[in-house]
């Protein structure tokens, strides 16, 4: 699976702290440590505090590539913010997120076209998320239909269908993972589909996050997961993702198959 | 989930070794300790090494039904220790089980129909498992077929899909989880699906198995299962179980839902 790491966000305090103080120790810490526990890529969000949003992901983004060559998921619903970032990137980025509102959809895409970047787009749009998989899917056809549109491969496509927290939205986890199912018959070749993961345990008990976030994630791979942004440095969530995949034949059995996987 | 607690089988050393001391406090410990752990049910199986596996069937389920009052899954493929144990039993039992031959059919629905028992078919044949999902739901229906002709409830109808152990037959897992979502659509009302879970990591590296389990476990449940023979006493097995069924939205959430869902 990629796993796109998703510590270094302005959510959590470290990190907001990080920026106010131009700490480059902090964030560079944060991406080795996630890098070294197998992310794929980090996702970069300034978070919700950021006065100049603009102006923290150039530092987020600079931070990051001058220590470590890997994929960035930049994190915005600014444009601006966006191509801040997108501009530093050193390998192929990925721009995290359009909804499938037209004029994001026109501005994100048009970026990716110039960046060269894989897009994240979110089953939601003005009215919200969609309660069923019908809805999800309807966006996500009006997304692979637009990035068509603008000229986008569609194998650089991510399709994430939202999971809203289980303590709230309990009813959502199974049409998730029937939108995750179906999303593979939508196009040829059909677009990745991806979760931002923790959202499923956001409000649980502090103690059962990492259970329900795990099982959540299982779950998701048996429905065809390709992706998730997770915590890749729960040692517990990528032994059980390692796991999903080889039952799913996704790499082939050997006896120590999580030590294998980490190894390659 | 309808858990099946797997560990009174002769497979087992301490098992075989009660059965031929008649040593009833090894059972009667072994059943208490999975009751306690949340077994719905428990499995009953004389283990190949019986010479009397009639006599040993009758001993071990009057055994077990001295001290508790729950349902026992009879485990064998021999008609007269089947009809020793179904006779003993004092709660509607579970015959395990049929497989998609006619004379096994024949004979063990017939049974299922004298004792009113539920019945675990299997799908497999004379010429063995199936390599896909197809041939496994081809036989399902033929055992479904069966079943009606019999006059059998298919409520009261499991069907196991048979997992192989993933060490040796990579490619059955999928196989699997996609006869299970099958299963739902075979006949209305569905027969329920069950799996003998803890074959998926028969062979595997002894510290892997319970990872494997619990992992092919969520997946199973992801795709629809109703049931599992498994072994009820691990812990990270059963709470897998029971936040994969929160997710499937087949309980409602609450903060403690480990402790709300065992206490109940």
């Amino acid at each position: 699976m990629f796993i796109i790491g998703e510590r270094i966000n302005g959510m959590f305090k470290d990190v907001a702290e990080a920026i106010k103080k131009k700490d480059k120790a902090v964030i560079q810490s944060l991406a080795k440590k996630q890098i070294a526990a197998g992310a794929n890529a980090l996702d970069v969000n300034v978070g919700p505090a950021s006065d100049n949003p603009k102006e923290a992901m150039g530092w987020l983004v600079k931070t990051i590539t001058d220590i470590a060559d890997i994929t960035l998921a930049i994190d915005t619903t600014k444009k601006d913010a966006m191509e801040a970032g997108l501009n530093l990137c050193k390998s192929k980025p990925i721009i995290n997120s359009v909804n499938a509102n037209e004029d994001k959809m026109d501005t994100f895409f048009a970026l990716a076209k110039k960046y060269n970047a894989s897009v994240i787009g979110l089953t939601m749009d003005k009215s919200g998320i969609p309660k069923d998989s019908e809805g999800r899917l309807e966006l996500a056809m009006k997304i692979v239909a637009s990035a068509m549109e603008h000229g986008i491969d569609i194998s650089d496509l991510y399709i994430d269908a939202v999971i809203l927290p289980v303590n709230v939205a309990q009813a959502h986890a199974q049409e998730v993972l029937k939108t995750i199912r179906e999303l593979k018959i939508l196009a040829d070749p059909a677009p990745k589909a991806i979760l931002g993961l923790s959202n499923v345990s956001q409000g649980s008990n502090e103690r059962l996050k990492p259970l329900i976030n795990r099982t959540f994630l299982v779950m998701a791979i048996a429905s065809g997961l390709d992706a998730a942004i997770m915590d890749a440095d729960d040692k517990g969530l990528t032994d059980a993702a390692i796991t999903a995949e080889l039952l799913m034949e996704k790499q082939l059995y050997c006896d120590s198959f999580l030590d294998a996987y980490r190894k390659r």
